[in-house]
C-alpha cells in the first residue's frame, strides 16, 4: 500500500507499482493492458482541433471540483470553444514528494469522473516526481482532441458590428470559491465554483445559432480578459450592460468586500459568445435547455471600433471601461 | 524589456507581454495572428497517435541539449515509436517566479529549432507562472499528434521466440551527461547527451523490416527497463549479449566510477527494436544510412519464456539478470 508519494515513484519498479496500484485504477484504465508509448486509434472524419493547458491551482480541493476536475474541464471546453466535438485527452502529472495518495486518489477520480461524464477518452499519460519542495502538491497537464464538424470556422476576430453578446451563466463563482478555500474566508454561505465541461451547451448554442462568430470561456481574467480579446482582435467596441450581466449575490457580496471587480473574477464553467443579433434569442434559448446554460442571457452588443475596447453601461446609467487586469488580481485560479 | 519572470506574468496584461515579446518570439509564432482557445487543422489520412510526457528534469540545461529540445524529442520519440509520423505537438509550461528569461529565450528557440528540424509543427500552448519555491525554474508538458501509415500495429506484446533485438546507437550518454552537469562532476572529457529526434531513424528502420514487433526508446530506466517491458508484456525471455552492446567509453569510465549499470542509464536518442530475424540485417543497415541510427546493431535475440525476463551473457561467458532499477538511480533525468 503507497501511503506518500515518494521520489521513488518516479521511474523503475516504484513507478510501475503506482501506476499500476493507483494510477491506472483510479482513473479507470484496464492495467493488465501494456503501455506502449503512444495510443493509436482512429478519429472520425473532420478537422482536427488541439489545445493544451496546465494547471496549478491552490489549494488543491475547492467546494465544487478539484484540479482533477479542472484539468479534464478545462480541456474540454477550450475544444468546445473553436466548437469541436471533444473526442479525446492526455493527462500529464508533476507530482511532488510527500503528497498524500489518499487525495491523489481523490484528484484521479475527479479526472475520470468528468472525462467519463463528458463522453471523452483518456488516451495517454505521464508521471513524475520531483523533490519535496520543488512543484506544489500536483501539478497536471492536460490537452485534448476533438473533431470540428463542416463548416464552423469560429474566430476570435470574427465578431463584427450589430452582433450580440451572449453570456452562458452567472460569473464569478469559481474565482470566489477558490479565495475563499484558499485564505479560510467566511462568507455568508459556501461559494461553490462553477468548474464545469461545456461542451454540450456550447454545441446547442452552436445548432441554434449557425452563424456565431466565436465563443471564448472566460477563466483567467474573467469576462473582462475576454471580451478585451474579442474586441480587439475584431477591431469592434463591445457594450455591456451592468443590468444584464448575472452576478450572483454572494460574488456581489465578496467582490464588494475584497474590492474586486466581478467582471474581472475567474470563471471555469462560463463562456461568452458573440452571435448575429437575429440569432441571439435561439442562442440563448438553446442555452437554457442544457446543463451550465440555465442562466443564458443576452449582455451586450458589439459596436463599430471607438475608443476603447470594452464599455460597461453601469446600472446607474453611467458608462466605464472594462480594462484587463494589469496581472494576476488571484495567482494561481486554474 | 522582461528580464525575471515575475507572478504577475502569469495573467492578463502581464502574460499578454510576456507572450508577445518573449515566447511567441522565440518559438516563432506569429504573434499578430489571434490566439484561438484551440488549434484547428486537417490532418492527413491515417490512424492518430496521441501521447503526453512532462519533463522535469536538472539541471535545465546539459551538454548536448536543454529542457526544451528535450521536451520535443521526447514527444516526437514517443510517436515514432509506435510508427507514426510526427504531425503536432503542444507545449505547455510551468515557470517558477524568478526565472531568468535568457535563459527562457534559449529554453523557447531550443523548442523552435527541433520542432522545425522535425518537421512538426507547434499547434498550441499554454504558460503558468507559480511562486518562488513552488516549482524549479521550468516544467514543460509537451503532448503530440501522429499518423500511423496503414498495417502498422507494432506493440510491446508482439515480440516472439525468434526475433532478433536491434539497439540504434550507443547507450548511456545522456544519463551521465545530466549527472555530470548536476553534480559538477569532471570525467576525461565531457559527455555529450544523446538527445535526439528518432523518428527518421524509426522510420528508416520500419521500411527495411516491415515486420517489426515493437520499438521502444530506452529512456528512463534505460535499455535494462525497456527490455524488460518487452519481456513481460510479451510472455518472452530476451537475451542480450554484453560484447554486442555499444557503451563508449566515457560512459564505462563513469559507470564503473560510481557503481552504476549502463544499461539502467537513461537515454534520450536510443531505442530498441524487436524484429523478426530474417529483417535484422536490413534493419540495421537502414539505420546506419540516416541520422542517429550510425551505431544500430543486433544486440541479442529472443526465446521462449524462462525463468527471468532478461539475461545478459557477459563478457567472460557467464549470465547475470538484467533487473530494472527499483527506483530512480539518478531522479528528474527527463
Amino acid at each position: 500500500m503507497i501511503d506518500t508519494i515518494l521520489l521513488n515513484h518516479g521511474s523503475g519498479r516504484g513507478l510501475d507499482e503506482l501506476l499500476h496500484t493507483v494510477i491506472l485504477p483510479e482513473i479507470g484504465i484496464d492495467s493488465a493492458a501494456p503501455l506502449e508509448d503512444a495510443a493509436v486509434f482512429t478519429l472520425p472524419q473532420g478537422r482536427c482541433a488541439f489545445t493544451t493547458d496546465s494547471f496549478v491551482i491552490r489549494p488543491l480541493e475547492f467546494p465544487g471540483g478539484d484540479i482533477g476536475k479542472l484539468s479534464v474541464c478545462g480541456t474540454i471546453n477550450d475544444l468546445a470553444m473553436v466548437g469541436a466535438t471533444p473526442h479525446s485527452i492526455s493527462v500529464a502529472m508533476i507530482i511532488e514528494e510527500g503528497l498524500d495518495v489518499a487525495l491523489l486518489r481523490r484528484i484521479l477520480r475527479s479526472i475520470r469522473h468528468e472525462s467519463k461524464a463528458a463522453g471523452v477518452s483518456i488516451q495517454c499519460g505521464d508521471t513524475k516526481v520531483v523533490d519535496r519542495g520543488k512543484a506544489d502538491g500536483i501539478f497536471i497537464a492536460t490537452s485534448g482532441i476533438g473533431i470540428v464538424p463542416p463548416g464552423r470556422n469560429l474566430s476570435v476576430a470574427n465578431a463584427g458590428s450589430g452582433d450580440a453578446v451572449v453570456l452562458s451563466g452567472p460569473i464569478g463563482l469559481h474565482g470566489i470559491a477558490v479565495l475563499s478555500a484558499r485564505e479560510g474566508l467566511n462568507f455568508a454561505s459556501t461559494v461553490v465554483s462553477d468548474c464545469a465541461s461545456l461542451h454540450r451547451c456550447a454545441e446547442a448554442l452552436l445548432r441554434a445559432s449557425p452563424h456565431t462568430r466565436t465563443m471564448r470561456d472566460a477563466t483567467r481574467g474573467g469576462c473582462a480578459a475576454v471580451l478585451n480579446e474579442i474586441a480587439e482582435a475584431s477591431g469592434v467596441t463591445i457594450m455591456v450592460c451592468e443590468n444584464a450581466i448575472p452576478v450572483p449575490p454572494e460574488v456581489v457580496g465578496a467582490c464588494s468586500y475584497l474590492g474586486l471587480d466581478p467582471l474581472q473574477v475567474a470563471n471555469e464553467g462560463r463562456f461568452v459568445a458573440i452571435v448575429p443579433a437575429e440569432e441571439a434569442e435561439a442562442a440563448v434559448t438553446a442555452c437554457r435547455t442544457v446543463e451550465h446554460g440555465g442562466g443564458a442571457c443576452i449582455i451586450g452588443t458589439v459596436e463599430p471600433r471607438g475608443r476603447v475596447a470594452v464599455l460597461l453601461e453601469t446600472a446607474i446609467g453611467s458608462r466605464r471601461v472594462v480594462d484587463v487586469p494589469s496581472g494576476d488580481l488571484l495567482p494561481r485560479i486554474c
